[in-house]
C-alpha cells in the first residue's frame, strides 16, 4: 500500500508563519474547505486550532458539521457558499455563519433573523473584479439595507491574481474593495487577502486574512523560494520490477516503446489515487534522489517507471517505495509536471493510501 | 449542493448486456476497484450481485473488506495486486483470493498454504506484452512448480489496446496468452478480456471475462455508438447569475476577458469535486440542452459559464442546475473535453455531491 504522510506540525508552523506576517489585531482564519485541501479536515482543523486558529472557512454547508464536532463550540465556522432557505436549522444547530453573496441571500437570512428574534451573524462578499461569486456594486445599497437585521462580522472579497507579483488586478481589487466597503458598509471589519495576498502587501490584511494553500505547504509566491514548510510526502510502493526488451511497449495503447533493453518498475498508485493521467510519459518519480521517468500511460491503479538510468548497479525491488512528493519533488512541482497546480494534486489525493499523520 | 445520480438499474442492465455477449459457461466477473470506479462500491456491488455477478475484482486488499461485508460469504473476491507476507490473516478472515503477479508472491502464498495445511485459492497473472504487472515467461516454470501447493482458479492476463479496433497487439497478446497458459498451466481455466475485449472477439472470452468500465456506462467501443446504458448524471447547482461588462475578466489569473457585456453563472463544483482544472476555458455545461461554455479557470469549488448565447430570453437562475454529465454530454465526452478519458472523470468524482442511487 502506498503511503501519504501529512505533517501536522508543519501545518501548525505554517499557521504561525502566517500569523507573524500580520499585525496582532488581524485575525488569521484557516480555510479548510475540500477536506482541508484533501489532507483530512478533522486532524488538520485540530492542528490549526492547536496553533491558535479560531476562525475556519469551508465552502459548503455539508463540510461544516464534521468540523464543528472536532473543533468545539467556541471557534467560528464560516460557509463560503452562503445561506439558502431550508438550511436554517442546520445553521442554527451547528452555529455556523454564512457568507452572503447576493441580495436574495441577505434577504432570506434577514427574514430568518427576524423569525428567530435575533441579529444573526453573517459575512457579505462583494464583487471587486474576479466575477465568480460576490455581489455587484449595483446591489450593495439594497444588501446594506437588508443587512440591518443582521450582525455583520465582515465584508469580504477575493483576489484573482495575487499569485502574480505586481499584477495590476491586485491594486484594482484592493481599491474597489476599500471604496465599496466604506461607501456601503462603513465601520464593518474587512477581509480580502488569501495566502498570496498576505505576502504581497500589509495593506491587504485589513481585519482578517484567509489563507488556505500556504497552510498546506504550497508556495504562495511562485516567483521565489517557498516561505512555507512542506506538509506532505507521498511514497508509492513498488509491486514488481522487470526487464523489458527493445521494441516492447508499456501500458495502455502502447504510448511508450523501449528503444533498448530496460528495467522497469510498477507502483501501486494511479489516477484513481490522484496522480493525474496527464503525467503519462511526462512525470517523474524518485528513488534515493534519482529521477525515474514515467513510461507509458498512468493507469487507474498502476504507474510504470524506468530504472535503466539509475547510477551504480543498485536497483529498487518490489516492496521499496518511490517518492512522488517529498524532498525531491514538491506538490507544486508534481502539479506542474501534470500540467496543473499543486492545489489539484492535493484535493485529488485518494483514499487508498495508508495515511500517516505526524505530530510535532 | 450539486447532485450526482447513479442509476443502479442501468448498471444491472449493463451486466446483463455483457452476460449476453458471452457463452453461458463463461463467468462474467465485475471489476469494482477504485470504489467501483468512483460510484460507491457498496451499492454498486449489491446491484451487480442482484444482476447475477458472483465474482468481483478489487485492486487493493484495503478495498476488499468492505466489499465482503456487503456481498456476503458466497461471492468470490479477487485482489489484483496480490499477496504479501503479513497479509495472511486479512486474506483468511475475509476469504479473499489473490492475483499472484510474480514468483515471490507465489512462493509466499504457497508457504502460507502449507502452514495452513490447505491448497489456498489463487489466480496467476502472466505477462503478454502490456508490461505492467504479471509474470514474464522466464519465471513461469518456477511459478508453476511453486503453485503446486495452491488451488489455481485462473490464469489471467490483460489487454493493452482492446479499445482500438483491429490493433495488432490484441491478437499478439491473445496468442502469447494461449501459448504460455497451455505450456505452463495446462487445464487451468483462463481469463483475458476486459470490457472492450469482450466485444472484440468471442475467442477472447475463455472461461472468465472481467469488465469494469462498460458496467459503469463508458463506451468500450470508442469507434462506434456506445452499446452500454449510461449510468450517471451530474447536475451542478447555480449559486449566482450576474452581468459582466466588456473588458472584465473572470476567474483566477484573468484567463478569460469578455469582449462584450455578458451574463455568467457560477456553479457549486470545481476541481475538488473531480471536474478537472483542464476544463478551464474549454469545457461546456448544458442548460435545457443548450451549451454554456466554461469561462476562465475552473476553481477548487466553483466554475463560471456564459449564458449570453442562450436562445430565447429565458435565463437560468440561482438554484437551477446545469448538466455536466447527462443526456447532452456523456462521461466519455466530458473526459475528452478535459483532455483525458471518462474513467478519470468517474474515479475523480468527489464526496461533496448529494448522491442519489436510482433503483430499477
Amino acid at each position: 500500500m502506498s503511503v501519504l504522510t501529512i505533517d501536522l506540525a508543519a501545518i501548525e508552523e505554517n499557521y504561525r508563519i502566517l500569523k507573524q506576517q500580520t499585525a496582532p489585531s488581524c485575525t488569521v482564519a484557516a480555510v479548510v474547505k475540500a477536506d482541508a485541501y484533501g489532507l483530512g479536515i478533522e486532524p488538520v482543523a485540530v492542528a490549526l486550532q492547536n496553533a491558535g486558529a479560531s476562525s475556519f472557512f469551508v465552502a459548503l454547508l455539508c463540510e461544516a458539521a464534521a468540523l464543528r464536532r472536532v473543533i468545539g463550540p467556541q471557534a467560528a465556522i464560516f460557509v463560503l457558499e452562503g445561506f439558502e432557505e431550508g438550511e436554517a436549522a442546520l445553521y442554527e444547530q451547528a452555529d455556523l455563519i454564512p457568507v452572503l453573496n447576493h441580495v436574495g441571500a441577505v434577504q432570506n437570512y434577514a427574514a430568518q433573523a427576524q423569525k428567530r428574534g435575533k441579529r444573526l451573524p453573517a459575512i457579505i462578499q462583494i464583487e471587486t473584479g474576479m466575477n465568480r461569486i460576490g455581489a455587484p456594486e449595483k446591489d450593495l445599497s439594497a444588501m446594506a439595507s437588508a443587512a440591518a437585521a443582521l450582525d455583520l462580522r465582515y465584508i469580504m472579497s477575493h483576489f484573482a491574481c495575487s499569485d502574480e507579483a505586481g499584477h495590476e488586478m491586485n491594486t484594482h481589487q484592493w481599491e474597489k474593495f476599500r471604496t465599496r466597503a466604506s461607501a456601503y458598509f462603513a465601520g464593518i471589519p474587512m477581509s480580502l487577502a488569501n495566502s498570496s495576498g498576505i505576502f504581497r502587501s500589509n495593506a491587504y490584511h485589513f481585519d482578517m486574512v484567509r489563507p488556505g494553500m500556504a497552510l498546506y505547504g504550497l508556495n504562495p509566491l511562485p516567483e521565489q523560494e517557498n516561505p512555507m514548510r512542506p506538509v506532505i510526502c507521498l511514497d508509492l510502493k513498488i509491486l514488481q520490477v522487470k526487464t523489458v526488451q527493445k521494441g516492447e511497449i508499456c501500458g495502455y495503447n502502447g504510448t511508450y516503446r523501449f528503444d533498448k533493453e530496460s528495467i522497469i518498475g510498477t507502483v501501486s498508485a494511479g489516477y484513481a489515487d490522484g496522480l493525474p493521467r496527464s503525467l503519462s510519459n511526462r512525470g517523474t518519480l524518485f528513488w534515493k534522489g534519482y529521477p525515474c521517468p514515467i513510461r507509458g500511460r498512468v493507469s487507474m491503479d498502476l504507474i510504470s517507471v524506468d530504472f535503466s538510468a539509475l547510477p551504480g548497479g543498485e536497483l529498487p525491488e518490489a516492496g521499496d517505495y518511490l517518492e512522488a512528493v517529498g524532498a525531491n519533488q514538491s506538490a507544486d512541482a508534481l502539479g506542474a509536471a501534470a500540467g496543473t497546480i499543486g492545489y489539484e494534486i492535493l484535493t485529488s489525493l485518494g483514499r487508498r493510501y495508508r495515511r500517516i499523520y505526524k505530530k510535532g
